[in-house]
């Protein structure tokens, strides 16, 4: 396969990563029981009396969803070398238990490395919405990408 | 339980968040088979060639798990009426099997909020690090907190 390379990548360009199957009340559940055990999101009944009105996905496990449409879509086809990190995560509104999930990602700007030149940074905004087209999960990163050997 | 209100948290307090119990092998590879199967978060073997050289949390595990002594330590004793977001997530060492992390929250800024007159805005950083004091993870956030009703 192919892989893409820092030259690739042009600003503006939008990187489609696909959607994720139908989230289940079952993985909502086993996620935040381990992680984040707020009772709006482990316990069906009791979440009915929170502000949320029923049982809504940790924020951490709509990011971690996240993070596998972008591997899947993304970083497996791209000289992947990593991340210094990502900024301003916002869950505007829930995820709840049904709800399937499309990311797409917008890259907002890209340039070489100057300590290191066999790579380079792309700067991209994330956008995930459900399925009424509602946003639910937005970021802001950077990637390290490869750049292509020249020949 | 008498639990923390808004007025409770003051500019430079340290918030203790407390430790995780070691880090398993098993639980690294089952989250990132779910959330983000690069090889280095999977297979120990190949994880060895790779830039870390041996298998690493997925830096959302990581993200995970601090969420987790959050809401032990703080969330569950506290009047907490959600978050707008996180910000400035960086991973800078990596997370590997058999480590402990301990997480601490320093109060950046307390504000009440103008249109929400039930609650008050915390901005905190929170930091990680694991049982030889290197920070792997750190980020920076606001939490919002239900004001202390007036007698």
């Amino acid at each position: 396969m192919t892989k893409r390379y820092f030259e690739d990548f042009a600003v503006g360009e939008v990187l489609a990563l696909g959607a994720t199957p139908p989230v289940t009340e079952e993985a909502i559940i086993a996620f935040a029981r381990q992680y984040d055990p707020q009772y709006f999101h482990v316990d069906p009944a009791r979440a009915k009396e929170s502000i949320f009105g029923g049982l809504v996905a940790s924020g951490w496990h709509t990011a971690a969803m996240v993070m596998r449409l972008w591997v899947d879509a993304i970083v497996s086809k791209t000289v992947s070398m990593g991340s210094p990190g990502v900024e301003d995560l916002r869950w505007p509104a829930p995820v709840r238990p049904g709800d399937t999930l499309t990311s797409r990602a917008v890259v907002l700007e890209t340039r070489p490395s100057k300590s290191r030149p066999e790579m380079g940074l792309v700067r991209w905004r994330a956008e995930t919405s459900n399925q009424r087209d509602e946003l639910v999960f937005t970021m802001t990163g950077t990637s390290f990408i490869g750049r292509r050997p020249s020949l």
